[in-house]
């Protein structure tokens, strides 16, 4: 295998899984983080002491804290910083890359301010080759190796094909998809998801609430997704149903955390202190129903709508179960069914 | 809303959820079953003293423990009966039942020496009206009134919506589908998955991998319904990713415990000696392959194959899941993308 130049940017716990990856596949692999101690960290015990105090990453692996060296020489740029960071990175990464250097964008999020997805922040700054990484990956496990599968999205097959080789190994296995558009929303509109899957485990329902929740939510998806010109097929596969899947179930989602202390009546913002970290998903949410108000009134999404409601406007959360559940009765695929099926 | 005469045949834990949801409705409903106990517990305390010892069951539901009586008089049969005992079943009804009388087929598996599912027993048999209920449904939780969805799915449009009707309720919430082969094909090979994704838990994977397994078996699944003539967007829905989810992630689920005792380790017969009750997806497992082996060689199920090699070849399970990751590279949706998509 030929060796490439990478860098990943971010030194937080999915762009050191990340670069770990690549360093042991034998990639010649630069981690730029602005904090100096995970730099230093890094470069002299082979460790990230922020995020993985007490595992060792692969000996070749470097770390740097200059943007230009970082930016400058490598042949891959691997993106890994919240979506709210991407315009900016995405202006700074202009003045020293070349427009055809191969971007991987592995944040799952949608801007608030824009409604763009991270793909399109760096493709609308200029850069032509972008592919979005995404699957139900939680960065503790990935470090650890156990087994995990992801998916290379983009339009160029090559692209695709190109991120598939870096990072396939024994224990991450990297399917490829043409379809970046729902690849990419899965990721972000999962996390709305995962808060009224918290908020179900706050308000103690069970496995079947769940089931249905998650089921329900996929169809939704699909309408989004279908609106934005993606393949609801995709929502079946890893970026969708995968990785909603282990965010709606695992403990180590924060958006699911997050739910499960407004499903116990906390407020937002007691549910904020509690989890510390970022929540992408409020934003998430906040940002599809805006764009929901502004853009497509008619598109159905009553799942989102509950959330932002129980988020935003004090909703209880009971009553926004019960609304869901008394809807009119409806037919499973509405939306996507061949009617010619029915025998009337 | 008109009250009507049905019979649930089954006294176990899912007839008893469900002929109670029927009587909260309104309708006359009678358990038959055949251990005299659980007809006189129900009767006379109105609990189901062997599955629900602790819950108060309608005031009006009966039960009995005639098959004549309880086949003649019904304007509606439903019926939770295991898999293997579905063709004696249909047989016995023959003697009692007029044609046309609706039935609901509530068993979710493929019987071994016929290779037909449910429905299809019942239709051989010269029923005309079939109507199959599935989805993620522990039946634990129904009768604790846990938020639930479910899918009534039949050819027969009416006859959906009829068995909507009946079920529908505050808590449980009924979706039509007319695609009954891909959703009945979905709650039985999901009991095969259940296995899987024990054995990964067994074997201390974590949340990545059951999330990359449940999503690849989707796929799976997949190929198995559309070879079978069902739509694979079916499994898009409860009967198939809602069924599957509940089924790799709760502890109710009998199949993904005897999956984890042989992901520990123990032989198919210590994990019988643990799990106790019918574990149906060893025989799905055991028909699946043999099917594969007859009529579809072709077809690629690598996760049921290597299920069945642990479960009757004495398989290592790491070995097994070491095959599946290092398989050859994949593209995510190979069977049903359109190859357009690709820029070349």
């Amino acid at each position: 295998m030929t060796k490439t130049k990478i860098t990943v940017i971010g030194g937080g716990s999915w762009g050191t899984s990340l670069a770990n990856i690549l360093a042991e596949n034998g990639h010649l692999t630069t981690i730029y983080a602005r904090d100096k101690s995970v730099v230093d960290s890094i470069n002299q015990k082979n460790i990230n002491h922020k995020y993985f105090p007490e595992t060792k990453l692969h000996p070749d692996l470097t770390a740097v804290n200059d943007f230009e060296l970082a930016a400058a020489e490598a042949e891959v740029i691997v993106i890994s910083v919240p979506t709210h960071a991407a315009e900016k990175l995405a202006q700074q990464l202009k003045k020293y890359t070349a427009e055809d250097t191969l971007l991987v964008s592995t944040a799952k999020g949608i801007d608030e301010d824009s409604f763009k997805l991270n793909s399109e922040i760096f493709k609308d700054a200029g850069f032509k080759n972008v592919v979005v990484l995404s699957g139900p990956t939680h960065a503790e496990e990935v470090i650890k190796k156990l087994p995990t599968a992801i998916v290379s999205a983009a339009k160029n097959k090559d692209n695709a094909e190109k991120v598939q080789d870096l990072f396939m190994s024994p224990y991450f296995r990297v399917y490829t998809n043409p379809d970046l558009i729902g690849v990419e929303l899965g990721g972000a509109v999962k996390n709305v998801i995962a808060l009224a899957s918290g908020i179900c485990d706050g308000l103690e329902f069970g496995d079947n609430t769940r089931a249905a929740l998650i089921t329900r939510a996929l169809m939704e998806m699909g309408r989004f997704v279908d609106y934005h010109g993606g393949k609801t097929m995709s929502l079946a596969g890893l970026s969708g149903m995968g990785d909603l899947v282990v965010t709606c179930t695992s403990m180590h989602s924060r958006n699911r955390r997050f739910g499960i202390e407004l499903g116990k009546g906390k407020s937002i913002e007691e549910a904020k202190k509690k989890v510390k970290q970022v929540v992408e998903g409020v934003k998430t949410t906040r940002a599809i129903y805006r764009w929901l108000e502004k853009e497509a009134l008619e598109l159905e999404m009553p799942i989102t709508y509950q959330v932002y409601n129980v988020l935003f406007n004090d909703k209880d959360p009971y009553q926004a179960v019960d609304e869901l559940m008394l809807r009119s009765k409806k037919h499973e695929m509405e939306a996507v069914v061949d009617k010619s099926l029915w025998n009337i």
